[in-house]
């Protein structure tokens, strides 16, 4: 079956936004086995987004729009997509009640225009939309399907996997079936390389390569009659893939992220932890904590970005600031074991590093980062050299501190047999 | 004029890749004061490709193409392109002579097939690449321009920069100004009601709104003949959002950000700020380290996650865990001033919430967030109810606790006359 993807919103065609929900939602599809050949971006215009989904209908199957669900004037997605389809407008008492309740819990009288929201086509399914007050819908327009969905990622992503993904896996026949090998700790071009044998063999199941920062995802996809034969034909091809990448694999679980695999392994072993950071200057304590129940094993955060904290709070002797500098493997160390005294965790990591754009030297140039990982007396300093903009190397310094951490509490449980990991 | 992108590539179909180039061409399009009404991706397929070409001859003045430009049979970019408009290809022998030297320089024998990258269709700018071998063309067809670029992003962006930018500087008249009015503390309805009678009589200038999490951005744009006409053009309009928005206006400059614009309030009146984070766990000290130069204010910030860390750095009383709870604001206030007193700052502020999924309950339900600000001696709390999952409560915390900062700092100016903001 073919997927048409359509985004509106005049934000991207000015660029002020890039389209992360356009790569989302085709890596969705692309799991779901559905071909996609094009996506379209159009504006907030009846006319041409009329003439766009017209076009969409005219080629393709199923034809998901994001964005344009708003309670403003310039919103129009349902309102066209309904007139394409034909289809008449109610106002929906749930969805009308849902925005009620969302406004009395944040205690603000209702914008007369937000009713609009709650105008649902005929022959639709609702999409619920726990994340703002649009609510989606899926319009039956014969064999086709139209999609809506709200335009912010936070709304859009989780109402593709809670709501629309479950619907078309019902619609679909056959079964198609992925698996996610997620690897970590080697570049992109290097594991591409890996298993270009069997990217060039594959027909099904298929292999596609996902890069993230930090991490590459292999995914592993298969079509067959029913589950239990495509989990039949997923099965060697995994094993294959675990064979190659041994413990740079950090989980085949799709819905397992980097900090919650780390976190399993903390909790697992009975291990606290503790942050320092200066140039990653919270986000790291900040990706942690995106793991529910990560308060079992995380003791506590410092944020040292000025020497004086750094001194102040994480130990860090003058002499070695003064000497080395901030940025020097001997602070980076110094944070950690400084962080463990005060913190008495059993596992510490520490960031220090020049995120820029000043502050560059020709020795110590933008992007040199220095990172330590205590685990139970023993030390690891590495050093780093990263590249782009201040927020990318910080958004890479996180990722490589999360690697680090791993690869330090594996070697710990390699060389202590009561590691469980 | 209107200008419309085509981003060539199964990469981005299959979510892959995220179409940064479309963002890149978009934004530097609308800075050209070309209009955008369309953005497609495609696949490297002949029959698709030649239709989407096509359809953009017959809607828009000026067609980007980027991607497909690479040297194998996949790559049909030029030839499907010259062939809609109906041109003859020729070997180019600069071209030809830049692909010799570039894999001279690095030592490889030149593969057959990158001679196709020096053919070039007749009545063709040629386009220079440092950056790889794949030249980029501007086909010069009637009255329109049929652009050619390479896909990776580090060739296709310095070529549009150095070479596509000047060539329709050059070919277009007039010039387009944008402002854009960011204002925190007001939800987007709310502002779209204030500036409906604006929208509803503009033509030009032009005002658009853009949501941000706590955030509504107006893009005010005027095109006029030369740039002190464009300007003023803007004046009056930026003059009466103003006028409506007062000080929920924290900058009318498109790259400051509201943790720019605070690190600047911070500054200029000499005040330095720590943080302390609970449920936020160190999101809130990250953006505010997003700014260069943050060190000049921030002094610490404290992730006190656990209760025991709560009392051991942020001196929260363990009467008041027990008697209120770790989310209340009782411990927010603590904390704030525990904080203050630990790192001397003048100004503090702490977060105390439940992000979910779990821990809830029917009197402190998932998304209860209290925060306190500390400026000086006096403090603010404040009680918040979010919604969503356990990312968007804790984002939307962070920017809450920015614009209660911002807030803060305002009033403690206004009943202090030394303040300079």
């Amino acid at each position: 079956m073919i997927v048409e993807l359509i985004s509106v919103g005049t934000e991207i065609l000015l660029g002020n936004i890039v389209n992360t929900n356009a790569a989302f939602l085709s890596e969705e599809c692309a799991k779901l086995g559905l071909s996609c050949y094009y996506q379209t971006v159009v504006g907030d215009n009846e006319e041409r987004l009329t003439q766009t989904i017209k076009t969409a209908l005219s080629r393709s199957d199923i034809v998901i729009l994001g964005g344009g669900l708003g309670p403003t004037q310039d919103d129009l997605t349902k309102e066209v997509a309904a007139n394409v389809c034909n289809k008449k407008m109610h106002l929906d008492e749930d969805c009308k009640k849902h925005i009620e309740d969302y406004f009395a819990a944040k205690n603000i009288k209702i914008p007369d225009n937000n009713w609009k929201q709650a105008m649902i086509p005929e022959d639709s399914v609702i999409l619920p939309n726990p994340n703002g007050t649009a609510p989606g819908v899926i319009i039956e327009y014969g064999e086709q399907r139209v999609v809506l969905l709200p335009g912010p990622p936070n709304e859009l992503k989780p109402m593709f996997t809670d709501h629309v993904e479950p619907y078309f896996r019902n619609m679909l026949p056959g079964t198609i079936l992925s698996k996610t090998v997620k690897i970590c700790g080697i570049g992109e071009s290097s594991v591409e390389k890996q298993v270009e044998d069997l990217i060039d063999a594959q027909s099904n199941p298929t292999i596609a390569t996902y890069a993230k920062t930090g991490e590459v995802h292999l995914r592993v996809t298969a079509k067959a009659e029913d589950e239990a034969s495509a989990k039949k034909l997923l099965k060697p091809v995994v094993k294959e893939l675990k064979n190659r990448f041994g413990t740079y694999i950090y989980t085949t679980d799709e819905n397992v992220t980097l900090e919650m695999a780390i976190a399993d392994l903390l909790i697992a072993n009975n291990l606290t932890i503790s942050t320092v950071e200066s140039c990653s200057g919270g986000l790291l304590a900040g990706r942690l904590i995106n793991v529910p129940g990560i308060s079992e094993t995380f003791k506590t955060g410092f944020v040292t970005y000025s020497n004086k904290a750094k001194r102040k709070f994480a130990g860090v002797r003058k002499s070695s600031l003064e000497k080395y500098g901030a940025v020097s493997k001997q602070v980076a160390q110094e944070m950690a074991e400084g962080m463990h005294d005060m913190s008495k965790a059993d596992v510490v990591i520490s960031t220090t590093g020049i995120a820029g754009p000043d502050g560059g030297t020709d020795e110590k140039p933008v992007g040199l980062v220095y990172m330590c990982c205590y685990v139970r007396g023993s030390v690891t300093v590495k050093e780093y050299h990263f590249h782009g903009n201040r927020a990318k190397i910080r958004e890479t310094a996180v990722a490589n501190a999360l690697i680090l951490l791993r690869e330090c509490l594996l070697e710990y449980f390699s060389e202590n047999t009561f590691g469980k990991n």
